[in-house]
């Protein structure tokens, strides 16, 4: 069982590719933070999200997205721009025929952490310390990308 | 040239194909008004917006989508889910390789009534005037759909 983990946004998007095995061996096969070009038009930055994501998806073969779900964001021009890349997203999801499981932020700290405040460095960690990552990586967006496909691995 | 004009929703999403002809002759293919099914879960309906315009487009074949933009909303939940919407579509839309306009509401307003802040009702009078329907419609969406496609053809 292959999930698509995604930590969905505009500017930077948190991508990654979790494996669990039959034996209930859980890991990261792949991970990233992708960045869209500020100097590139609207439209132009939502299709290299598109892209990007297809090609994970093609390479991969993931059979399950999960992804987090939208809060309230005192910046709307910012919550605008993440929903429009969570709905192009959702979408390309959609025509590869990946099922579909949507977490709000709680639930993942909760099933990261066990609690559901837990603020992003207490999920950085454990996510560090429960999962061998491909490679080092700062980026919380990489981070939360695993932290929602863990999520959807242990919970039904 | 064959022109998609979506006024994004989602709840309801209007859709309409206008086509300009050689002799300058401008006509309405095809529009409605297509609704979600309210019972059905957020990313099941996103995916039948992406069908039915995905089904639109394979069947008339347009090579440009005019779209309006986002305008802010106090309601935040209902602007999050028309951005998700409307980031669907842009992905779809990309994804059979058309082109892409988009307008803010007072360019539309414009170009239909010669001012920016005319009301639905003027547009609509407009449109009714402007362009012969292929059936009769008392929908806002499906008029709005047909005033972006207008908008993209008579401005460069």
């Amino acid at each position: 069982m292959r999930i698509l983990g995604i930590d969905p946004g505009y500017d930077r998007l948190g991508i990654a590719i979790l494996e669990k095995a039959l034996n209930g061996k859980t890991s990261v096969l792949f991970s990233e933070c992708f960045t869209t070009d500020r100097s590139n038009e609207h439209f132009m930055r939502l299709r290299a999200i598109c892209e990007r994501v297809g090609h994970v998806i093609h390479e991969w073969a993931p059979e399950l997205l999960a992804i987090e779900m939208l809060y309230f964001s005192k910046n709307q021009k910012t919550a605008l721009q993440v929903a429009e890349a969570r709905g192009a997203l959702l979408a390309i999801c959609a025509s590869h025929g990946l099922k579909v499981r949507e977490f709000q932020p709680a639930e993942i700290k909760i099933a990261m952490t066990g609690y559901g405040k837990a603020d992003k460095r207490a999920v950085f960690d454990m996510v560090t310390r429960l999962i061998k990552l491909p490679h080092e990586t700062t980026s919380d967006d990489e981070i939360d990308a695993i932290a929602v496909a863990i999520t959807a691995s242990v919970t039904k």
